[in-house]
């Protein structure tokens, strides 16, 4: 539980059972655990073990990933918003990794979906809501051009996550993580498809504006 | 003087003579050369090739290219714009070997210099002009994402350079070009740098169009 | 609609489901939606998902692409004509797509299948006729020497395909891209495997001379 | 002056007299300017330049880079300290550009060299230290292991600077940035070599923090 | 038997028969034979091979891993020890590969599992542990980091073994591979999980050791 | 003199004494030695040093490269024919390499320049002559396209030779390196730049060639 | 049937009826077809549809590869010798490709397996069958080193064909790919696991082989 | 002086006084120093300034490396031996550092030059020499097939070094550095050009051979 974040465990490639005992492990010794990259197959023997393990346990589905918590685990709150922002639908299961982490860690979420580049329009619109939050994470595949415009937009930091939907010449993430290192603007980036390690990098900021703000308050 | 392109010589890595001596049979074979990449040293000892080879010959120099025509040469005139964009000061040499191209080949051309993606109102300010070409050429270097801004906002065929102005992972122009590959707009790319090409490719669509124009007139 | 070209839906990666409700949604705003890279499966779920949408709609099979119109939508018509050449049979779906964009815009497509390098003679037969086109698309793997030698004889512009049908080394069509993009005549570039691009942008090329000859005809 | 960062200029391939001129334009129009990556000769002829623009302005050198500002700039102060740790004296220059950004920006910046992996006491000795820290940058090359050591250490968000101090297969900083990108702990990572983005990137936060306080101050 | 390393059978890619045939075959000449990358059926068909093979023969399996070895053979005894280090589970079957090998060999294995970088105590607690080994295998995947960590903590010669477990970027073991080549300490490296390779370098340094006490014993 | 090949010395790098003196010593014991890669100096402390060496010897100079020849040495005289093909003027020097180890082995050799594929009729116009000779190797740039087009023209065997003349994406050779190996007809490679290795290819069939037909005339 | 070599067709990837029609167009047309990279179901496809097609037509299956030709079809016969060298057992089919090939040409081969270089005596030991071939191919995986030897010990020309047989870091033929064309011996290339190119490349050397000692025994 | 190895400055890149302070600090502190990559130009300050530090003080140059040492360090004598083996000129001074390196920690080494895989004999003629050693070093550029050679030939652990002595396609060491970690012997690999590296782990296993001896000898 070092920093407010949920264990991560990465699924993909693992059996069934591992998954399952890794998971029921974490929940017994820190109350939760984030399950990322699962198949159905995995999810289905994940539910079963997380009821045996614990009678009250919760387990909550986001796309490809699963967040596991005890009865008696009570969630932080954290005076911070995060705002996640996605080009289009395909970046959703990687922003929604991002989301549950953001969420468990106790910020409020802003997020913003489908206002990619191609139409500069969608984008501006939301401009005020994504001035308003403390930090940014933006999910973005092929050219992934959408950091830089969101921050030439906004004054909070930018995290960036490049990835893998584009097909041909840097189509698995390449062309998007280069084009976001490049960026004119000013942002860091976390690898490809690393939506677990973008909202654990912005729960911590949120973390940081968070004990600011009760610091001062207790002053 | 296939297809009204001047030919091209690249001057980068020969030796000043060698360079001058194929500059000056271009000119007297077909009327012009267009040289590319040049050094001061190189366009010293061209310059005074040219002179020497026909007394009239004009040599007009662009940052890094010189035009070399001769004083028989007619331009010919094509009912077409080419509009032609840069990201910022670093793409200026390359889209100058565009621009001597196109105007070579007789278009109109229109330059707008400057308007890089991290301050959107720049680019989003000269929609009318750009919407008023009938081809588009676009330079960027660092991630390259000008060219599918543009290219959201116009109607007529873009045509992109990745221009080698960065540092670090992709700097050398690979970050742009992998970003205009993946485009999630439509555009055609060129490799990087190849300002000469993109300038080529954008005079055959303008003699297209122009040509177009003048059969529809003659019937 | 922009620009005239037919919403794109890759339906690689993706469930039949979601193919097919992201399609019908496109045919029921804009009247037509060209899907591509289907497996057979997402071809029968789409089929019955778009006569389940629309009684009159149609559904057009190109290979691996599918093009899904409403009996309401009306297809334009340019006065303007793409050639589209292959190198050989396995550059056949590439092409499609290339054709199935450039026949919905409204253009007319003149096909030349199987004229790779490897026996000149084939390509040279078909000079006249691929003269005769106002762009050219070229779609080649394995080495891709096709478009520069296209690109030789033409004056028009030529729009080069890559095609991923290689092995070894360079054989997922990062040869045919690099020696594309190296090209020694002028000719520009999309994507391995991007037939729609390549098909779009000789589109828009299409598009700015018939509008520039009805302009003309109008004067 | 967007995001109270100051404007960055890369000397590094312009000419002298292009820099000052670059350099004394912001400084006319900001109060300020950064310069980075600076030649002895192109720090001269900037000196000089800005010696002549303003008569009270200040240029202060910092291995390869140097802050320009006006007699009549007032830098902001913020309450947020930022550390910055490098693994060894080559990473020096390029964290020093990130501590010259922070210091514009107003943070306090608590600076902590030569604490490399090889021998852990060192980087342990100074835990305390680097914890006190809102946001934490990092910067080191061959492997570049130190980031995620750190990362392991503190409740902070930690900002990764890949360096380009190796040599052989993956010395020119791309191990580095390979190994921060799959840093088994939470980070996240700015391109090779550039502290200038990773400074800016830990101002943000910095800035975040400041105003999450003076907001609870307020209240 | 070259060297003392038992013949060594990649089963990944080969049908289950070809497997059993090659094992048997270096069963009846060498008297062993160590099976790698084999799957549940491959394992099965050796299995049932050996048995018929050779009345007494015995396989040992080791997760992804089998050792065949003849009723008759007599495995030597080193005086040296062997460290055998991991970073995380996924570490797991390729360090099993190199403790398989070294205990064939003859060697003494002390293998400590879990040990990564994230969390610097794990590996400090085991210092003594790793210093008295004679020669330490490290296998480790994401930024590969644990190696150069361990190589600053003791006195014997590293050999470093990169593991293929990340994703993105540098995550097929490129990343790790890349990080230990460019070490700050002393070690040396495998290709990407070559575990066996690392376990037969390790006993080769045993060998090497034994033969010096036994040689300096006799005198 | 392994092969009828003169030994081969690459100067490039080396300082000129160290140049001369392996030349002279390959003088001296076999009669003969090839340079490549040689500058001006290291040309002039050769001619120099050969002098000194012996009286008699010869050194000729081809471009980038020096054939030194003791006054002793009878070159042999093969029944066999070498064509070497050039794409443009840059692709000289490399052809050279090849065209002086092929004359040295004693083969005839038909040289055939500037002839690349942007235009066909050059290449055509050339089909007899190029059909004549017992084997070909060419030499090409930039997308490396003429081998493919000559091998569908000859019966006999290719030997393809990229040459580094391009920029940008693929320029260093490596686009004409891998379209060389993913030739559509049959040929073989050797590396970028590598002159010296297919001209001595070509001689080890021109030798081939003419042992068989000298062993036949003796039957 | 251009220069003696049988139209290969590539089967991987294509449907099984795809193939065979491919397959049966050569037969009837050139009396022959090569088929490589079959897997048993396009087998047994092609296997029906060559009975189908020409009664007395016959199909012979070489590991990956199969022959088919038709009863009328004449094999020419080569006064010249291949010799086909394979470094370990994996090498295989891709030295079946070149075999066949070769042997339908009409040359006499000498296959020589299982001489890789981690044991040297063994391919010492063939050195006499080897040097008595007129050109020799040699395939090998891994780290590719066989050619360079073999072509240390044999006067006639080598072609070397990487083998992508490894794992890791350069596995799939690239490190064997890059290690030939560096090769310090003379030797030429053709792509990774390209059996057909090496096997039709060594045809054309003995062609021509054969063809002068025909033309000598004429005159 | 951890691990009994010396402080190894790189010299390469730093200012002439930069080196000279680094290596003075480390003579004071630890008694010697050893710099690699030196230039001429640091050689003469550096040989000033040991000069100046210390009257006794000794400065030996091994081609681009420098071994400083105090006088009154005493070098620890070690009962083992290194064997160091190169396969051409171009690998000295790679492999100078390696000796360097293991003559400083005290091993006896057998230094074998210029036995590339080439010409066989050369390298089975040291055979025995090599056999004799506790450890062996071997240097080798190009397609780097030397150490898997030595593999096949000695008993003791081989440590291999690429050399970056190519040019073209992996020409800068990669090749060598692929073929090394793909050898299908057992060794193992430090980074490209890196003597030092392979030189001080060599000196470790040394170390552990002396130490097996000597806790014998006691015993
Ligand atoms: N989607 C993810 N992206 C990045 N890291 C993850 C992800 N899921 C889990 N992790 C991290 O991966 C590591 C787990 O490695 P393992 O021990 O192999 O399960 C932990 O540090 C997790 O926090
Ligand atoms: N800047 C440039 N970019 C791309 N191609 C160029 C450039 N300048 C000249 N060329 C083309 O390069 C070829 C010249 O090759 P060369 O014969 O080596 O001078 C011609 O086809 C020119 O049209
Ligand atoms: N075969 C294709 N090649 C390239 N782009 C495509 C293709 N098919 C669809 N697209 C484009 O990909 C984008 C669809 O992205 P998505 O929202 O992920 O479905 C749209 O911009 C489409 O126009
Ligand atoms: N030639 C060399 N190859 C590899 N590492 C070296 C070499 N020379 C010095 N080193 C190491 O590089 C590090 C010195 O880094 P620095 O502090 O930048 O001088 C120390 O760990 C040295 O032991
Ligand atoms: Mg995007
Ligand atoms: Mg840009
Ligand atoms: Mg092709
Ligand atoms: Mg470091
Ligand atoms: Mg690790
Ligand atoms: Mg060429
Ligand atoms: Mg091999
Ligand atoms: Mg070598």
């Amino acid at each position: 539980q070092r920093r407010g974040i949920p264990e991560g465990i990465l699924a993909d490639g693992k059996p069934p059972e591992a998954v399952a005992s890794l998971a029921t492990t974490a929940l017994e010794t820190t109350g939760r655990a984030l399950v990322t990259r699962l198949s159905d197959e995995q999810f289905r023997v994940l539910e079963a073990a997380v009821e045996d393990a614990e009678a009250g346990a919760t387990i909550e589905r986001w796309s490809t990933s699963a967040l596991v918590r005890s009865s008696s685990y009570e969630r932080p709150s954290l005076e911070a918003t995060v705002a996640i922002v996605t080009a289009g639908t395909v970046d959703g299961p990687v922003a929604d990794e991002a989301q549950v982490v953001c969420e468990d860690a106790g910020a409020t979420v802003d997020r913003i979906d489908d206002v990619g580049v191609a139409a500069l329009d969608r984008i501006l619109d939301q401009t005020d809501r994504i001035r308003s939050a403390d930090v940014v994470v933006v999910a973005a595949g092929r050219e992934g051009a959408l950091p830089t415009v969101v921050a030439g937009l906004v004054d909070a930091p930018v995290i960036a996550i490049p990835v893998s939907s584009g097909y041909g010449h840097g189509g698995d993430g390449e062309a998007a993580l280069a084009g976001m290192l490049q960026s004119c603007t000013v942002l860091s980036v976390v690898n490809i498809d690393a939506g677990f390690v973008a909202g654990a990098q912005a729960s911590l900021v949120a973390r940081a504006v968070d004990r600011a703000a009760r610091t001062a308050e207790r002053e």
